[in-house]
């Protein structure tokens, strides 16, 4: 061993994250530029305090109010209803995600997805000693269905992750190919990370609908996005109740906080203020689109809080010329392309604005 | 792959976790019984109002607001003092804990500790595919020094564990077994796990004080059981910041929330009113372990906020006789004995009837 004992295979890796710079148009990380209304922050502020008389106390390990209240908010997305049993939550959907990987994948276990993707997914198989296959996207970023089934039958992964809308490109997966693949991944589970879900084009479908039709299809959200709550890290999953049951032996006890249940509560009462503000998002989100192509840019169908545009054959310099005039993207996905999110319409005159300038001067 | 398609390994485990039953004097895990002041409640809440307000954006991945006033509170624990860069914190001592398996175990590496010691160490270790190697304590539950020097040189462990005061036994680790266990490590990380350090009996001091002589010396503490933060999920340790630098690789970004980071700064302002009734439980513990030996009990001498005692033909009867009097310990450690948490002195006169009681029926 040499000093500090890290892993070999961590050794020379840079955490995972996003600059963070005070910048004054933050557009690079999908948050929602919306906070909280005074009453949600009075309610949270309220909750918390009520928790707080009891911190002394270790928080309900199975967390049975809050998984009624995700399941209650999931059930809005299918005739066929969610029930707490389906219900999982952890900090972040990232700490779902390598559950789900800690339990179901591991040494001698393939999970597999199909680049470009998000880029946190081969961290969790890293961390979780899992072998990562990474299949290929269509230049449009879709998925070559036969390629995406053969794939899944060759290697047979043990975890299928999907994002839908995919992050970084922004495009649902279409409905059929959920089916599609949940039956070619056989005992397999296949997971559907509707991260972005709630700002889904009208007519997209989520994958909540088919969860009575395949006992493998795992269907995760955040409250990161369409619930402004990315600082209070609560991420969910709805599936068959058995894996909710198999996440329970790798979960670290607790590890949901009192705190933390109180504040993802009082978010969900307040759901329809906050995804009222996902509808203004949804507006601004297609004029963005339709503006950036305006411009001749290419620009991936968004059915997220964000657009891929592009292609550039210097996208670090566009970048840069925009963080120069204080709007912040990121710097991700395919070579020439650019990620935006979607903030308030302020904001986005600003990027605009900026856009335009720099590319006047390509 | 059988369904649902869980890791071998993981076939049949029951979940981590003491059972949460509704009994009027809860002494089990260990919890501090004296919730947090109306003004350290209000203060909780005010400081997560403002953090709410904002709680659509990301929390500071790097928490370094909360890194310097851990570093300022440990600081009275050495005159070397502790700065920031030498603090990392987590969701509980538990996450920390895995995280450093993570980051310093894994395949082809040992973590080792001495048996009776806390039941979720094997766990990290296993959830990390990391080999667990557990030595043994003597029958009063010290270390062999030599014994334990040898096994650390023949094993060669990337990451002891080594609980002080150990859990569920109580006992504190003699000072000078830590700077001989540090050097027999070589590279190797030596944890030492005082969750239940501030509780140490006058004159035992903290691993803190060796930090500057050991660079592969990790001092982990949790705001649990001191700061009767048990619901807020903050466990924290203190080392060379390269050993912080290097969990930075493992760790899933953002993983302290914004209201969790709020909640432990205002409970942090509020120390000297928290560590005010450690004092008062030292007390209460210090009379506990007096009254149990008096009844012709053996108890493990405690630094600790529970006493471990026995010895009984059939632990679990007397277990069971005390909750049937309201009273739940815990069923814990070697055969033959049990743990009692030290609650309030009505809770601890409650459970000393009751034991009065049992043990005239045995």
């Amino acid at each position: 061993m040499s000093w500090p004992p890290l892993r070999e295979e961590l050794r020379g890796i840079e955490p995972y994250g996003a600059p963070q710079l005070d910048v004054p148009v933050q557009l690079n990380v999908n948050e929602n530029p919306y906070g909280p209304s005074p009453e949600c922050v009075a309610d949270i502020a309220s909750a918390v305090a009520e928790a707080a008389t009891t911190l002394n106390r270790y928080p309900d390990r199975e967390f049975v109010e809050l998984r009624a209240a995700l399941a209650a908010y999931l059930s809005h997305d299918t005739v066929h209803g969610v029930t707490p049993e389906q219900v999982w939550a952890a900090n972040g959907s990232n700490e779902v995600m390598l559950q789900l990987l800690q339990a179901f994948g591991g040494p001698g276990r393939v999970a597999l997805s199909f680049a470009p993707t998000y880029s946190m997914y081969p961290e969790y198989a890293r961390d979780s000693l899992t072998e990562w296959v990474a299949g290929r996207r269509e230049s449009d970023f879709s998925l070559d269905l036969d390629h995406a089934r053969d794939l899944v039958k060759e290697t047979q992964p043990s975890v299928v992750l999907l994002p839908s809308p995919n992050n970084p490109t922004g495009t649902a997966l279409p409905f059929d190919a959920i089916a599609t693949l949940c039956e070619a991944a056989g005992d397999g589970i296949v997971v559907i990370d509707e991260a972005y879900g709630e700002f889904r084009r009208a007519g997209v479908r989520s994958a909540v609908e088919l969860l009575p039709e395949h006992r493998n299809l795992v269907v995760t959200r955040t409250m990161s996005k369409a619930f402004a709550a990315a600082g209070l890290r609560l991420g969910y999953l709805a599936a068959d109740p058995a894996i909710c049951d198999a996440i329970r032996v790798v979960r670290l006890p607790y590890h949901l906080s009192a705190v933390t249940q109180a504040t993802a509560l009082a978010a969900l009462r307040h759901a329809p203020e906050l995804l009222g503000k996902v509808d203004e998002l949804r507006v601004e989100r297609d004029a963005t689109v339709d503006w950036l192509r305006a411009q001749g840019l290419q620009v991936a169908d968004s059915d997220a809080n964000f657009a891929l545009f592009g292609t550039f054959a210097d996208r670090h310099a566009v970048w840069q010329g925009l963080l120069d005039r204080g709007v912040l993207i990121r710097e991700t996905g395919p070579d020439g392309w650019l990620r935006v999110s979607i903030g308030t319409a302020d904001e986005m005159m600003a990027f605009k604005e900026a856009l335009t300038q720099v590319m006047e001067e390509l």
